[in-house]
């Protein structure tokens, strides 16, 4: 992948944005991280105040692993295709919270029944592959940046993609599969073991993966899916669009934009941080705070939805509160 | 104050809801505490599914104290007066948050301009003010609830504030008051030091404070702001409302509350914690998990305004997911 060119967040609308909350008729700083959400937004959007965010949108990638055949996950795989459809029925913890927060929905069945491959046997795709699902999902951001999102959200289904994050978190960091691996949808000790040593031989397989770049590292070890969510990813970041990431998936495929686009990162809010200590692993190779920690394991995007209120809140104060001055309020003596 | 009846959370409904989030298309825990969410107001309501939050109230209890001539606050006396207009004007951080979490607010002048005892030299008000403003909170309360308030905020305003809410704390827990004192508004090293003082001070002066019941507790080392709003806590959980707690100063009134009527205390749940080392004192002595983290110390209800779409995104997941049977989802093999 070459020729990504995204710029950087705009300095000048930072500060101005630092400079705006500071007259504010609160304490400076006293409404903690929800003032740093304001400033990372007109950084983002290169305006203070930054806009409210009125086309919210979630875009789901489902995929079929062949890992799902080897015991890593509590539910058979089956359950992707099931999800799918209770994702177009409006029944799933997703779309729930998507109507909640005000988020439109989108669906991609990228490999729903088409597994990628097991990766600890074999790649999970082959190089075009990987390239062909990347490049859809930057036409994916682009399609939805175009008809108006103002933030956006990736969302993962498939049953097996926790272990191919896992993989991916040990590849780009250098982080061992007991570190990694997690209980995923709920599986019992076995069902650990055989993750890690699906990690294990996956990463045994590839070798030198800290050698490779983001598209060998989702042909590898990613899938079909895992690498459209990373085009996603850095599509947004290249069309200056705030991105909202949910758990180990979305934070496995942060981690590969990374690789491919180091200055896609800043675009990237961690919406929180879930049970697998994958996810752990990867929002801090990648820098990013949480904001939510409530031992979430879900996916889906849910996590990432439960957090864009406050991104709103953020918004909202920082459009429409009053100043010291405007409001008559004494400032602390300087 | 005696007579107060609080019954316990309803066990049918909790076990039900747990029950429910069993049935529902996701990993049985999946999404952690927000399953919990909607357990607990499953058992506040006495009703599985727990219905939305409709009428959602906070209500500013604002008060001055006679410490803030002590220097213990970066910020004049005058601004509890100032931010009184400001909340009225709806310019400040909490009527901002409110309006965009759809929560109606009501500014309660406890004793603006007529500061409660400096509590380092003199009681802060004589009991039978204590019990007047504390049965003041329970009224304030029950009207809230009788106008159909379904789900309730206790927010705070008064310059000094955060020295009394230490200084209860240390009371009722043991702490010292170098483990309890937080820089408030942003004091700097010397004002915390003389916030430091103040407190021990205070302590010193009423000697036994762990043997004072919670209206001699108010009465020496609170405040008239903060009895009006231990009784509205205790009012709300007499009416089965739930409390979103905020920051140190409904902390500091949730222990008294704790004091007086213990049954109160699973009618609360955290919304937060803040930065004032006594707020995560007074969590810890109720045995509540804030939900959000973000560094807030701004008072005012803030924090649990926040944290609001958390409780609405519970109650939307338990009432609107479909069940593994209903969607036609294979559930993991039992």
């Amino acid at each position: 992948v070459t020729g990504v060119d995204i710029p950087p967040l705009d300095e000048a609308a930072m500060t101005a944005a630092y400079q705006r909350q500071l007259t504010l008729t609160k304490p400076a700083g006293a409404l903690g991280k929800l003032e740093g959400l304001s400033v990372w937004l007109a950084g983002v959007q290169g305006a203070c105040p930054p806009r409210p965010l009125t086309r919210r949108r979630l875009v789901l990638f489902a995929g079929d692993h062949g890992v799902a055949r080897l015991g890593v996950s509590a539910y058979p795989a089956e359950v992707t295709a099931q999800m799918v459809a209770n994702f177009r029925a409006g029944g799933a913890a997703c779309t729930v919270l998507a109507r909640n927060a005000d988020v439109g929905v989108r669906v991609v069945d990228v490999s729903v029944g088409r597994p990628s491959g097991a990766i600890s046997v074999e790649p999970a795709v082959t190089p075009d592959e990987a390239r062909h699902w990347y490049d859809e999902g930057v036409r994916l951001a682009d399609e939805e940046v175009d008809n108006g999102a103002d933030v956006l959200i990736a969302g993962d289904m498939g049953i097996g993609n926790s272990t191919v994050a896992a993989a991916l978190v040990c590849a780009v960091t250098g982080a061992e599969p007991h570190e990694t691996v997690g209980r995923g949808t709920g599986i019992d000790d076995a069902g650990w073991a055989r993750k890690v040593a699906v990690v294990r031989d996956a990463l045994r397989r590839v070798r030198h993966a800290s050698d490779l770049d983001g598209i060998e590292l989702l042909s590898e070890l990613g899938g079909a899916d895992v690498a459209a969510m990373t085009g996603f990813l850095v599509g947004a970041a290249t069309r200056r669009t705030p991105v909202v990431l949910d758990g180990v998936v979305s934070g496995a495929a942060a981690l590969v934009a990374s690789k491919i686009a180091p200055t896609a990162v800043p675009y990237f809010c961690a919406g929180h941080r879930s049970t697998e200590p994958a996810h752990r692993r990867a929002l801090e190779a990648l820098g990013l705070e949480p904001l939510l920690d409530l031992s979430l394991r879900l996916g889906e995007g849910t996590g990432a939805l439960l957090a864009l209120p406050l991104l709103d809140a953020a918004v909202a104060v920082i459009r429409e509160m009053a100043t010291f001055e405007s409001a008559g309020v004494s400032d602390r003596p300087s």
